[in-house]
C-alpha cells in the first residue's frame, strides 16, 4: 500500500475477500500518511497482518518485491507511483485519477503498454449493489440499445483540508468527483467518447481556492449516444447523506435509473416503474486477484482507467478554455 | 384563436378564469384544424360562447377585432400569426416556440417593439403547482443564490403525425420539447444566458425522419451559473405516463427539485429532505389580462419570450453544428 490520500481503505477492508493477499509492507508520499495508514492497517488488517514500514515508497516496491501495489498517494503523485510500479512489473489498484495532466497519462499510458502489469482503479461504484444490478439489466437487453446517460454527482463541501484549494494538488472538481459519472457513462453505454463539451465554476466554494462548486459535462459517444454529467459541491450539510449519486440509463426500449441506493427501471415487460433487486456487492480486489490469475476480469479494465481519465483531463480542458473538444 | 396544433386548449379551458375575456372569433391555419378547434370550443366553451368562424387567420384579425389572440396554429406559421397580431396592436399567447429561425425571431421582436401588444407564452409549467412552489422557496431565499439548475424532459414517443418528421414543420425536439426546461433555466436563475453547447440525436426515432429522439444542453449564465438540460423521447409506453418532467435547482444554501409532480427540498432550516406545499396553480390567462389591464403581471413576460426562444434556436444550432455558441 501506498498512502492514505484516498479510497485505499476499500483495499484494506476487501482484504477480507481475498485470502490469497497479504498485506507485507506499507509506504507514503507524505510522512503524515504513513502514521495514518499504518493506523488504518492495525484497524482493519491489523489482526492478521503486521506491514513492514517504509518511508520511501521507491524503496518499498524494490525491497518488499509485493506482486500488487495499491496507490493512494498525493494525487499529483499518482502517475509517478504507477509509472514506477508499470517499471517493475508490479499490478496496480490506482484511486482515481490515475493523472492529473493529460502529458503524464500519455506517459503512463506507454509505461504500462511495455509492462505486464495489471491494472485496475477504485471505481467503487461499479461494485455498488444497486448500480451494478442497473448494469445488469443494461446487459439483459431489457432496455434495448442504450442511446443516453444522464449522471449526477453531488457532495456536501464542508471544510476540506488544503490540497483541495489547488488544482496542482487536486487537479478539479471535474477529475475528483465527476469521475465516477464519466465513468458510468462508459461502463453503461459500452460505448467510446468522441466529443465533450463541459462548463465549471469556483464561485461559492466557501472559501477553497481553485476548487469547481460546480460542472456540467456533455458527451457526444460513438453512434450519437449522448450523456450529461452534472457535479456540485454545493449539497447542504443538513440533507442526511453525503452525497446524491444518481444516474438514468436511457435505451431504446425502457430505462433504469439509481437514486438514493436503489435501483428503479420501466420496460415493456412491466406495468410502470418497478424496483430492481439489489446485486451482491463483489469484490473489486478479488476480481483483480482472479484476473491476474487468469481466472476471471475485474469490472474496470485498464482500458477503462485509461479512457476515463482522458474524458475527465479533456472535459476539465473543455471548461477551462471555453471550447467544445474532440477526443482523438 | 387561431389554431388548434398544440396547446391552445389551456386557453380555452382557462376562459372560466377571466370572465371579462369572450370568446368570439375561430380560425386556423390549416382547413382541418379550424373543424378541430370549432370541436374542442363546443366541448369546453360551447356552453358559454359561439365564436364565430373565419377561414383566413388574417380577415379574422381584420373583421373580430380582437383584443387578445391566442397564436396555436402550424409551429411554421407562429412567427407571421404574431406579427400581424403585433402591426395591429392585438395581445397574443403564443404557443411555444414563437419562431423555428433566428432570423423570424429577429423579426417579430423587432414588429413587437414597434406595437402596444402584450405578450405572452403557453409556458404552462410555470402555473403547476409543484413547479411553482418550487420557484416561490427560490424566491424566499431559503436556498441562498442559484448556482445550477438541472432540468429533464422525456416523453413517450409514440405515433405521431406527420409534421414532427421534417424540421420545417416541427423546428426540432430542442425547441418543442426542451423549451419548457430551458425556460425553467431562465425563470429559477433568473439569470441571462451567455452560452450553450449541445448535442442531438435522431438515432431511434422509429421512423420520424427529421425527429431528434435525444439531446443534452449545457448553458452558461451570468455569474457563472450552470444549467445542464435532458431531453428524449425515448420514455416507453409502459412507464405509467406520458411525461418525466423534473427539475432541480442548487442555491449556495440548499436546493429543491421537482419530480413526479412534487418539490422536495432541503435547507439548513430542515433535517433532511422535506416536501414543498403545492403552490396554488393560478391562471396564465387570468394573469395575462391582469397584466393587459394594468392590474399585474403574467408569470412569463415578453422577455422571457424572446430569450428562451433564442436560448432554444442556438441550442439547436449548437447541436446541429457541433460547435459551442456564445449569446449576443
Amino acid at each position: 500500500m501506498i498512502g492514505a490520500h484516498g479510497h485505499g481503505g476499500l483495499v484494506l477492508r476487501g482484504l477480507k475477500d481475498a485470502p490469497q493477499v497479504e498485506l507485507t509492507a506499507i509506504s507514503a508520499g507524505r510522512a503524515d500518511h504513513l502514521e495514518k495508514l499504518a493506523g488504518q492497517c492495525r484497524a482493519l488488517a491489523g489482526q492478521f497482518f503486521s506491514p513492514s514500514k517504509y518511508d520511501d515508497w521507491r524503496k518499498m516496491l524494490d525491497l518488499a518485491v509485493p506482486d500488487i501495489v495499491c496507490v493512494d498517494g498525493p494525487l499529483e503523485q499518482h502517475a509517478a507511483m504507477c509509472a514506477e510500479a508499470f517499471r517493475r512489473n508490479i499490478h496496480v489498484l490506482v484511486e482515481k485519477p490515475a493523472a492529473l495532466r493529460l502529458d503524464e497519462l500519455r506517459m503512463l499510458e506507454e509505461t504500462h503498454r511495455a509492462s505486464r502489469s495489471h491494472l485496475t482503479a477504485l471505481m467503487n461504484l461499479r461494485y455498488h449493489p444497486a448500480f451494478y444490478a442497473a448494469w445488469q439489466l443494461v446487459q439483459s437487453g431489457a432496455l434495448g440499445a442504450v442511446r443516453a446517460v444522464n449522471a449526477q454527482k453531488s457532495y456536501i463541501l464542508g471544510q476540506r483540508p488544503d490540497f483541495f484549494k489547488q488544482r496542482a494538488t487536486f487537479g478539479g472538481t471535474i477529475p475528483w468527483v465527476g469521475s465516477h459519472a464519466i465513468d458510468w457513462v462508459r461502463w453503461y453505454s459500452g460505448a467510446d467518447f468522441e466529443r465533450v463539451a463541459a462548463f465549471h465554476s469556483r464561485i461559492a466554494n466557501r472559501g477553497h481556492g481553485d476548487l469547481e462548486s460546480t460542472a456540467v459535462c456533455n458527451f457526444r459517444l460513438r453512434d450519437g449516444i449522448l450523456a450529461a454529467v452534472t457535479i456540485d459541491y454545493l449539497r447542504p450539510a443538513s440533507a442526511g447523506s453525503h452525497g446524491d449519486d444518481r444516474v438514468r440509463v436511457i435505451g431504446t426500449d425502457g430505462y433504469v435509473e439509481v437514486r438514493d441506493g436503489q435501483a428503479w427501471a420501466a420496460d415493456a415487460g412491466h406495468d410502470g416503474l418497478y424496483p430492481v433487486a439489489p446485486a451482491p456487492a463483489g469484490s473489486l480486489l478479488a476480481d483483480f486477484v482472479a484476473q491476474i490469475e487468469g481466472r476471471g476480469a475485474c469490472r474496470i479494465s485498464a482500458a477503462d482507467v485509461w479512457r476515463v481519465t482522458e474524458a475527465c483531463l479533456l472535459a476539465r480542458q473543455s471548461a477551462d478554455d471555453g471550447r467544445l473538444l474532440e477526443f482523438t
